[in-house]
């Protein structure tokens, strides 16, 4: 008797190599067929050909939904769309459910209504809710009209809400059961299930208006004795989360206290639904994603293998900010190119205090977006912080913008300029420091998401900014 | 009958307040004595600054050490002591462990030993593994004394791995049956059990030799008619790790398949250990964490309240970096200062060049790290990745290149540098794309950390690129 251990990435990466072989092999025959157009040898290609869509087949439906996701993904456009059209229709539902919204677009663009609707009706209403957004309306309300009056409800509560509120992201699989019966008949009820629900690490105890009253832990269950009431085992103290809560704030107190999954309540405490750790850890996942991304200005994660002009219009926005920033940059530069003209050095120079300001201005808005993102700064902080950003970047500006004022004196002959190279140093890492901890701090206050190009921001300000103090310092002592 | 709710965020912001306000009254009595040392004055005030701090403690006892953690990370140094002080000695090892490391080198920079040596006894062999790095080798020798061979054992298997290794990171307890009993024996046996394990929603099947069999999910066990036995009601086909697996790989797939808990064994199938999703999301939140920070060049987590010259240390080193490229990037201009000269327009014109290369390869660059974080990239897709990059970048260099042509050419009446502006823009965005797949491809490929200051490196690039390639065809086709 052994084990069918499933050794993961490495399973996962061979998996996908298969995938590609298979797929590598069957374009080869194509080819083939395509290039000699005899009957008899297309005729054998084509077994050969029907041999290897089997197998790949038959592949596809060993894998776990998330796997084939994975294998979609990381493969590009026309045989992404070749795989998909080999997995059977009963596992579309669970796999458009798993893979990344880019790539779900780009699938769904290739489903005809028919099969679109018979994905859909696989799924439970808070899954049929995330999906809804990229159906065709159509598609949605063919499928609502299959449903039952409970889930419709339950759909179109899922749907009211945001995808960052917790309303959006619960599920409805409640197990439920009163406090003044014994563990022995909490036991025997279970056993009248055909199976519990994911992540089910608790029973909800709720009394006749459905007002929760505690959990019991599936773990206190077992170890307890079946003679107990419910009411002597169950945890009083609950953390629950209302339907509007924020879902960042909520995967925060998962991880906070190690949760599994916990009640979402209403504002009378009835019990409206469940969070589990599953979602929170895609929403963990999901979230670090947006703000990498959105701190570098793309506008949303990608499909790796988009095609161009997709590609084009997820980065033009940031990039149009930035040539509008560097314009005015450019412009600054253009005021002193009469003192740029009598000392060329300035133009060699300058991009250094420039570009070392952008480096220390991204440090510090990165630390500073970060801990606001964690809910680890609170904004009356800003200004102790400035403070000490401040005596980190006049120590950066002395110490470095010495060592580059002696090497500019080296270079150009000029202890002058030398002078000046410090002192626009120091002055533009402090022009850093304050815009790290203000641009953020400032988003935050306005509502908006602190990240969002936030390193186009900066560097802006470090730039233009950076300019303008070394040329005018060079312009008033040197010229 | 009410549930004793804890909404969190805004709890825990409401506690943080709480604490600060204490804090900041118990400072005001202390300024007052200070002030005024007329010895009634100071008894009375005395009696005051008691009560305050009696107040503080029995809130932090009230509190889960996740939020003390908290509370301590969000709070400046000398406040954060005080506190500290004020947590209940027997509390401190759990706190240690939920604290940031940044944090927690100040906290135990803090105790004297005895208090190291008491608040490392109350921790798990796991827990004490992960906390021995930052304790003083003597602290760790003297709790490793007072353990049992078992605990020893355990402290020094897990030690001997890395953080980043399934083995560093498991926990060891264990809940193991046999497969050939029934459930209603199983039931018997857990009731025996004070608690089950934290996110024990599975049991272990081992046979005589501690070989895993299978896994009984409790869900299973819920369910189950009693008299069945382990083996048919089992599963066999079990997600395991081996010890010295990645801990990100584990983490993909504690999301992937949804797990909360799953069996780590040698490479004889021997149970060794458990992974549980908690782990899993700590780890999850880091490694997003450091993707951001190594990005922007900081070292590692930064203590938000560090000391200026704590904060100058961990930035200084790519700061060093960027200064030498910023030099070279300088002499490339140096060597056409007599351009410049001729045409001080060049001057203001090439940081465009520079910046819009900087800021598309950053996009890029931020791109391919992510693809190649969550293994959705191989390497031998750089190719096509790449193809893909250059024609993103033609477009832009084309469209937005044109843009500012027209505009220098309006500036500046020469249509001439219009079309080098274009050009150069043009050829700086095909390299920003090149180095920004490669500059990551390549790190992976040498088994580097592809994010580690893949933006200094990817704007150095284009930096002195843009500046060589715009004045270099202004050189050639201008003078």
């Amino acid at each position: 008797m052994t084990v069918d251990t499933t050794r993961n990435q490495d399973n996962l990466q061979a998996s996908l190599t298969q995938v590609q072989n298979l797929l590598n092999r069957m374009q080869l025959v194509e080819d083939l067929v395509h290039k000699q157009d005899m009957p008899r040898q297309q005729l054998v290609e084509n077994l050969v050909h029907k041999q290897h869509s089997a197998e790949l087949s038959k592949k596809l439906d060993q894998l776990h939904p998330a796997d084939v996701a994975y294998i979609l993904e990381s493969l590009p456009l026309d045989e992404r769309l070749r795989v998909w059209d080999l997995v059977k229709a009963d596992r579309d539902g669970d796999i458009l459910l798993e893979v990344s919204d880019a790539v779900r677009e780009t699938l769904i663009e290739s489903m005809d209504r028919e099969e679109l609707v018979a994905a859909a009706e696989q799924l439970d209403a808070d899954e049929l809710a995330d999906l809804a957004p990229d159906l065709p309306s159509q598609v949605v309300y063919e499928v609502m009209g299959g449903l039952d009056l409970k889930e419709r409800e339950q759909l179109q509560s899922a749907m009211s809400y945001r995808e960052d509120q917790v309303g959006g992201v619960m599920d409805f699989e409640l197990v439920k059961i009163r406090a003044d019966v014994t563990l022995e008949v909490v036991l025997r009820y279970l056993r009248r299930f055909e199976e519990l629900p994911d992540h089910a690490d608790k029973i909800f105890v709720v009394d006749d208006e459905e007002t929760l009253v505690g959990v019991l832990p599936l773990n206190k269950l077992l170890i307890s004795d079946p003679e107990s009431e419910v009411s002597s085992v169950m945890a009083r103290d609950v953390v629950t989360f209302l339907p509007d809560d924020d879902v960042g704030d909520a995967a925060q107190a998962f991880e906070r206290y190690d949760l599994v999954s916990a009640p979402v309540v209403d504002s009378n405490y009835r019990l409206v639904g469940r969070l589990t750790v599953a979602d929170m850890v895609d929403y963990i996942r999901e979230e670090s994603e947006s703000e990498v991304l959105s701190m570098a200005g793309l506008k949303e994660e990608e499909d790796l293998f988009a095609g161009v002009l997709a590609s084009v219009k997820n980065r033009w926005a940031w990039l149009a900010v930035n040539l509008c920033t560097a314009f005015v940059a450019s412009r600054v530069i253009g005021a002193f190119e009469h003192s740029i003209q009598n000392l060329v050095a300035l133009a060699a120079l300058m991009p250094i205090v420039a570009g070392i300001g952008g480096n220390s201005g991204n440090q510090t808005i990165t630390m500073i977006v970060r801990a606001l993102a964690m809910g680890q700064m609170q904004l009356n902080q800003a200004w102790r912080l400035w403070r000490k950003e401040i005596g980190v970047s006049v120590i950066n500006g002395l110490v470095w913008g010495s060592a580059l004022g002696v090497l500019a004196w080296a270079l150009y002959g000029s202890w002058q300029l030398g002078v000046v190279m410090t002192t626009a140093m120091t002055l533009n890492l402090v022009l850093a420091a304050t815009m790290g901890v203000m641009i953020p701090t400032l988003m935050q206050k306005l509502g908006r998401d602190p990240a969002l190009g936030s390193s186009v921001l900066i560097t802006a300000c470090t730039d233009s900014g950076g300019f303008f103090i070394f040329l005018g310092l060079a312009t008033v002592f040197l010229m």
